[in-house]
């Protein structure tokens, strides 16, 4: 039986089969997050992971590509738990699914990237990378606005969703959920109790109560 | 009978009846907004004004007061174009008058200050104001949410509005119309239409339809 090929052959690094590829993105996404990309070096990376930037680099060519592939990484992990989150059969379902994993998966990220501001830090980070690879980034993204147009289509289509123009309504969606972690509190409501509360709102706004 | 005290009094200067002090003001916060606190200085707005810098300060007496008072203003104009916006009897009508002045006010501001990026810029600029200072703007921030949520209750003890919890429906209905401008495209759809949408989405999360 063929084991899957890891992740950091895709990046022409050896296999890292101890994690220590998983732990330097994590560490580089928070600290990217927290101090901006040119606030980030290679070096305090490295330190906080425990290697050199020598041994660094044998994962990673640059501080570009390691940026590319920490928010890759993390973006590819938010936008498959929210097509699992959309994964059923009925438009409902899937709509509420999508919102719920949507707001469970921001919070989470959130809270791990320790960051109120989580907006501007991903817009600086993204334009700091590659053309190319911000492109890569927009796809990514992409695909997340493409489900939830195809899931208010459908259920349009079905005659179960009620609701003006496409792309308004999607965006709508999209922004409130996005944004979620800009006023939850700690102490306040729970992260479930809010997915809750935003998957009922998301289907009254297409009159689906 | 008495003329209005001009704004320019409060802070100690002249009153500006040939309208420098809003220009002043206006350019600041665009220069600001574009270039962030640090990467804008009082030369280059003077310079920009057509005044010398000395001629600046005595209209403000430092880049921090200036920075304060061109959010200030801009911020209490935005308030009350959303409070004039909701000012109605019945709850209906405040809470679409309330989204679709929001979106109105929000897409013009986006526009006159050419920014993609203005949650971040905001965000940066509320961080270098004096405490006491960002205070007063949290203060102003603070009549939005207070006003819908007066809005949202009002709704529901009238029996118009079902909701579940007050708080998450306010913010995500402030949310979602305060980054709005975040996808709205050029030669997409008018602020108009955008507005009526919002309008007849917010009222949808309510179950008013």
């Amino acid at each position: 039986m063929n084991r899957p090929v890891p992740n950091a052959a895709v990046s022409g690094a050896a296999p890292a089969a101890d994690g220590t590829r998983e732990r330097i993105l994590d560490i580089a996404l928070r600290l990217f997050y927290a101090r901006g990309y040119t606030g980030t070096s290679v070096n305090a990376i490295a330190s906080e992971v425990g290697l050199s930037a020598p041994s660094l680099y044998w994962h990673f060519e640059s501080k570009n590509e390691l940026c590319f592939e920490a928010i890759r990484t993390e973006l590819l992990r938010f936008v498959e738990g929210v097509e699992r989150g959309a994964d059923a059969k009925d438009p409902r379902d899937r709509l509420g699914g999508f919102v719920r994993a949507y707001v469970l998966l921001k919070l989470a990220q959130s809270e791990r990237l320790e960051r109120p501001g989580a907006a501007m830090g991903y817009q600086q980070l993204r334009s700091a990378l590659k053309p190319e690879r911000g492109r890569e980034i927009d796809v990514l993204q992409r695909r997340v606005l493409d489900l939830l147009r195809g899931i208010l289509k459908a259920g349009r289509e079905r005659g179960l969703f009620f609701f003006g123009d496409l792309s308004a309504t999607s965006f709508a969606v999209i922004t409130m959920c996005e944004y979620v972690f800009l006023w939850v509190r700690p102490g306040g409501l729970s992260a479930t109790k809010i997915a809750d509360e935003y998957r009922a709102l998301a289907l009254a706004m297409v009159r689906c109560v």
